[in-house]
């Protein structure tokens, strides 16, 4: 980024959490202009420690309080704190970040992957929301090519990790692998059945459609951060026994034709995707390979064989990342660049 | 089955495979009239043990005069063998129902899912095929509502198991599972990539136009069965770190309107479909479910909301059974009821 001279003091809401880490990472890592750094929790897991900058910190509880004279938000500590919390911390003057499905579809609040549509930063009225994972790392595969081509329809399904339902996922998948590998009966206590050896169709609960709110979401944000309506989107959303990074095979019809080697081209110069796709020679991504990158990696891009506008491909990131703490982080850049913070 | 009062000699052939081991579990449990039974593998696993009806066996070496006075053949012990010893076995006058890829797209030769395109039996030549796995469970639920309002267009996305790739895969699965578990590299032998925790979008090898061979058999085989070129299907099949059953989102569009109601009413009448579809009370089938049934198991069916008329459904079976042995036992069944044994 285009380093400010000031700086920024940064409190991170969710900070023993996976997302709240990566966040803290990230930070890190791009060398974001940090002055005062504050790490929040919920009453639960307040009072961890945690290191940023080589510095030892004590989580705090997070308060309305928490946040006088605190500049940028990192929210990352579910919907419902989210809910009580983020207004509080806007009437004080920050500008809160919120990795949870809180606002995402509140029409006052922008919901934004910096690099399909920063420009809806620009009316933020304190709050901008941070997609979902899965829809973030999508829209980066799909936006450059709804630029040339027009989206008409989107057909999605998805592999998703563990981590995605936070850190007791994680070690319940390892658990219950244990457990299996050893000859016992797996034990389910967060995901809905057996993760070990075995694949769930449901990520959160189910609407009255029948979708999941996690398909739900895929719908609904891919709409409103592309600003455009009239894309179709149907999703099926799958948790796999993964620890890090989702997987997703898109399948896109457009209104123009647009050749496998164009979107090859096309994706290759959009920034942060990486194309990985020479299959004969074994190139394609797998979520192994993402852990800890910020890029959003693209391969098994074909000419759909079904219809005359039709484009295949998967689409593979690390679901903590691009899906949640580097996302923010970059929106929080974007802000300071364009004077929004 | 109606038992015939005549009983058959059989022959497995891959008798100490996954498929083959599971084709005489079926031949035991559906009561399958066997008189001669007579297991065969190539060189490599000739000399094996096996039990069939409690009575040890050694597996012999298959020769094409093994197949003297043999009535039908089971085979299941890769291509090329097939395509060495179909022939011979046909010579001698034996049926042979190949479980390979090698004789399915050959005009001569019909590809049967006994619930699907039992008709097609009739004009035989002596080799019957036995359809590709993912292919085979997923038309279970095509069929009928192909029947009622006929099927446009299919975008499958596949979680399949490593059984599918033969026991070697799923010894390959425990193994880098184990290694991941001990903190140690994965190491990478039969499948193409790491599969513990893990997903590869990769099953068989790459085609010319960016799919794979498995991907490819279900855009081909579906036709032929269906007996409808019109069929329009496009497929990402990728490996998933369970060990049996295969699990498929489908994504189907119809000429004519289906509500997600009357699919499930379809499905429910259809013999071995067991639609298992309530999700708020967790009701919806996964892999670690299906282990050892022949049942093709489908949920999570609604209408697509992307499009007017089109259905969303996720569709679960054991790959060893409805995809590969109780498929080539029940062609073998309908052979004998309608005569053509």
């Amino acid at each position: 980024m285009d380093m400010a001279k000031k700086k920024y003091n940064v409190a991170v809401l969710g900070a023993t959490g996976m997302v709240g880490k990566e966040m803290m990472k990230v930070l890190e890592e791009r060398k974001f202009p940090v002055n005062k750094f504050l790490p929040l929790a919920s009453t639960r897991t307040a009072g961890t420690k945690v290191t940023f900058k080589g510095k030892k910190y004590t989580v705090e509880v997070a308060k309305p309080e928490s946040f006088e004279g605190i500049d940028i938000g990192l929210f990352s500590a579910g919907a419902k704190i989210s809910e009580m919390l983020a207004p509080e911390a806007v009437k004080r003057g920050t500008v809160v970040i919120d990795n949870t499905s809180f606002f995402r579809m509140d029409p006052n609040v922008p919901l934004v992957v910096p690099e399909v549509n920063a420009y809806d930063l620009k009316w933020h009225k304190g709050i901008i929301a941070n997609p979902n994972c899965s829809t973030a790392q999508m829209l980066m595969a799909i936006k450059p090519i709804h630029d040339v081509a027009k989206i008409k329809r989107i057909v999605v399904s998805t592999y998703q990790s563990t981590s995605g339902w936070g850190k007791e996922a994680v070690e319940e998948l390892f658990t219950q692998t244990k457990a299996v590998l050893a000859g016992k009966k797996a034990q389910v206590k967060i995901l809905p059945k057996q993760i070990a050896f075995n694949v769930i169709p449901q990520i959160d609960s189910f609407t009255s459609n029948g979708y999941t709110k996690e398909e739900m979401k895929m719908v609904n944000e891919t709409k409103k951060i592309m600003g455009d309506p009239s894309i179709q989107v149907t999703a099926t959303t799958v948790r796999v026994p993964v620890v890090i990074g989702h997987s997703e095979a898109v399948n896109i019809e457009t209104e123009r034709k647009i050749t496998a080697k164009q979107v090859r081209e096309i994706l290759s110069k959009f920034p942060t995707v990486k194309v990985m796709d020479d299959p004969e020679k074994g190139v394609y991504p797998t979520p192994v390979d993402c852990p800890g990158k910020d890029e959003t990696f693209v391969g098994r891009i074909r000419e759909d064989i079904s219809i005359p506008n039709g484009i295949d491909m998967w689409i593979v990131s690390d679901n903590l990342r691009r899906g949640a703490a580097t996302n923010a982080v970059i929106i929080a850049e974007k802000m300071i660049e364009e004077g929004l913070i």
